[in-house]
């Protein structure tokens, strides 16, 4: 896949300057035209081989274009908060909105290739690695970030040779660092690592493009035409089903219709068992341990089952500078410009913090798939990808548990009249309420659906009946205080 | 005014029952009332004696209020890139949006108070500090964000008692901090350091009110009360002309009328100066002393005076990693929901770092002013909060340059018909262009009052004529070059 990269091939200026005015003009078209249009994002991969002129490249890209609407991000080795959450945080965080462009710099490929650049490079974690990324840019391409990667190459020699002219000078010294230096040194491990790379996670919807690197001239217009190919790309790409959608037809259990409704609890017993189970919960969050893990507390339910009520005997037992709630609503116009995952990837909390949202993600496969708002084959791919976010929530050491509250339509009904007579509880019923309770059967049919395909140990879901407030409230604690102690 | 607080006033439990039942409604009620309204945000800051229940009594109106719209901000001493930022800056950030309420620990009073509690006060650190924070306080009054700040207060004999007592049971001792012990020996230097902060900083649009806290209950219920008459307050407060008001009447001079629009530049003359000036503001951007400072730059100027073009030729000699442009046009919903200066305070460069503004803050004294966006009394107080925000970023090390690139009417005509004609500049002239061609001399008028108000030599204007696109270019390289060689 280098072959033509290291024979160095050029472009001379008579060749260079007429094709430079096209792609010029061409590329400020391109961009204009997609902000205008503003339905996708496009993120450009900046990687390759140290001393090949990324940098260089990239400035140029900047002045061809038009700068005031290209974001550059550009990433170092994790440092601070970004250590305390998972790696893909930081990339989600700063994901740019649509009709924008942004070149990432230290990209998601920075640990794959130094794995696959060591001496005995370990087969296993290039594997994850590699799984990673491609998820990763799966539900980039689905949710409208489109992704051209550009591979920056040359040879050895032409490197070395490269890296010495810039140095020469003083108005270019600055562009070489020392790490340029040693690439002549383990060329070949460096070339392996790209080859393993690009082998391992080029794909339709984000392609890998090598950019011959040599020559200044070559390395600008290859560049050019890599990005404004990208730009003019029009239509959704072909994502392997392999990667987005769910794990295939599974019997869907009634487990909303199975609950036991009947379950209560006495008031005595409960403002004892409360008590106890809240100090537990104090306890194990100001334990030394937690202070190396942290906490995501999903709530969802029907409405009126009580979800605040049991939210607020969670944050008793909490300090107020320890958590914070985020209750979801429709998502504004900031959210719609970028993947569905984006406002509660910048909600993941840094270790020893608890984050509670009042409902969640899972809006995409219950309130969006039930009034429509989304089309199935966008919803039915959400499965794996939740299964995969609160997975790598998992492995950064956050503790997940979700809690469905389930009450019954004669509860609900009950609480709603309850809330229009109630002095300050009237405004919380709305048309909306009423007119989801007219869908009972297919916001039933959508938990359903959603349990069985998001249920996983390392995440799981607790079903608790809410039809007797206090016995879900205590079901709730009982969960959390007993995985907080299993686990720390 | 902390005589009744010292005299360790208590409420007894047949006292509070009632009043607690009548203060939980109460308070919901008004919680609620303001999110649907949601016209203002609400911050409490807490302070006071530590170890006199500031923690305890937040996590209480917590749990007496809807946590999931109550927004904790805890902050410890400045950190990692909090440093390389205005002192105020984390606080702007992270400001909720309206209709919500923030309750913010360790607020920027830390300083204040920590300067007032040493043993020898320095009186001028006071009396600055206390200036900005009035500053502060009065742009987000005047911008919607109503402010009450709790001072914590008990005599030393109580607070001591409290500690211990706390510190005896193994389920409250997590309560009690090291710095909590050590309240009793400098008693009076803290107390002493209360008198002066709320001296110098109570106001009727953010008032302190002094919560007497050796008994819980009592605490609770002021604390309560507090909340409860912020929540309830309407109108907009009386802020006192000084912190907000411009300098008062000024002869404004037609700077915009005198400029010479005759200015030019040979193509020969221009080329080779460009590439002068682009080297040497790349020489001073990449000096080591620069990495100590940053650089912010505001563009501002008629429709198709060539701020993009400027712009790029400053960027061509920047590495893209190094800097960020905004371009600012309307506000969106997030940014409506606060003050107008939040999104300009989240760009805020750290150091090393370069950001340049495409339009800016100053919006809000031209387009918000010409176009009767903003009433009168709004954009007349904004020249002063402009000084101020920009006196925050010099003072933090940043260099401010602002430029109005300059044109008149005949040029901008004949610039925008060629931009009609143009294949990839026609999508840039749209019926706005055309109307505010229309109201040429009121915005000339706007950009001289601005002028006057706002060319400070601290953060200077440079008034560039633009007619000639090249002149301008070189002119606006010249001042940044100049400025940046001066300052390093």
């Amino acid at each position: 896949m280098f072959e033509e990269a290291e024979a160095d091939p050029c472009l001379s200026k008579e060749e260079f300057k007429p094709l430079e005015a096209r792609l010029r003009v061409a590329l400020l078209n391109a961009q204009y035209q997609r902000l205008r249009q503003a339905r996708k994002t496009l993120l450009v991969v900046v990687a390759g081989i140290d001393g090949a002129g990324k940098g260089a490249t990239v400035n140029l890209l900047n002045e061809w274009m038009d700068p005031r609407h290209i974001k550059t991000l550009a990433y170092g080795p994790p440092e601070g908060e970004e250590l305390e959450r998972p790696p893909l945080w930081r990339y989600w965080k700063d994901l740019p909105p649509k009709g924008r462009t942004g070149i990432v710099f230290g990209s998601w490929y920075a640990p794959l290739i130094r794995e696959a650049a060591r001496k005995h490079p370990r087969h296993d974690a290039i594997e994850a690695q590699a799984a990673a990324i491609r998820r990763f840019e799966a539900i980039l391409a689905a949710e409208g970030v489109q992704i051209v990667k550009l591979w920056f190459h040359l040879s050895r020699q032409a490197q070395r040779e490269r890296a010495e002219r810039l140095l020469a000078s003083p108005e270019t010294a600055w562009q070489v660092s020392p790490a340029d230096l040693k690439v002549y040194k383990k060329f070949h491990r460096i070339r392996a690592a790209g080859e393993i790379t690009l082998n391992h996670t080029d794909s339709g919807h984000a392609p890998w493009i090598v950019i011959p690197s040599a020559d200044e001239q070559m390395r600008s217009a290859r560049t050019a035409e890599a990005v404004l190919a990208a730009l003019r790309q029009h239509g959704v790409p072909r994502i392997p089903p392999s990667f987005v959608a769910h794990s295939g037809p599974t019997r869907v259990i009634d487990r909303l219709g199975r609950l036991d409704y009947q379950a209560r609890e006495e008031k005595d017993d409960y403002d004892s068992e409360l008590g106890l189970l809240q100090g537990r919960l104090a306890g194990a969050v100001r334990s030394r341990k937690f202070q190396d893990r942290s906490l995501v507390l999903v709530f969802e339910g029907q409405d009126a089952a009580g979800k605040g009520g049991a939210i607020r005997r969670v944050t008793h037992a909490l300090d107020a500078r320890q958590f914070d709630i985020t209750p979801v609503s429709a998502p504004n116009s900031d959210e719609l410009a970028r993947p569905y995952l984006w406002r509660f990837w910048r909600q993941v909390p840094r270790k020893g913090r608890i984050a509670i949202f009042d409902r969640s993600w899972y809006g995409r496969v219950l309130v969006e798939r039930v009034e429509k708002l989304t089309p199935p084959a966008t919803w039915r791919r959400a499965y794996a990808e939740i299964n995969d976010f609160e997975g790598q929530l998992v492995a950064s050491g956050a503790i997940v548990l979700k809690f469905w509250l389930a009450i019954t339509p004669d509860v609900q009904l009950a609480r709603f009249k309850e809330r229009e007579k109630s002095p300050f509880k009237h405004f919380k019923i709305t048309p909306d309420d009423w007119r989801n309770r007219d869908k009972w059967q297919d916001y039933a049919r959508a938990a359903n659906d959603m349990l069985a395909r998001t249920d996983v140990s390392r995440a799981p879901w607790h079903l608790v009946s809410a039809n007797d407030k206090r016995y879900a409230r205590l079901q709730v604690l009982r969960h959390i205080v007993q995985t907080l102690e299993d686990q720390l």
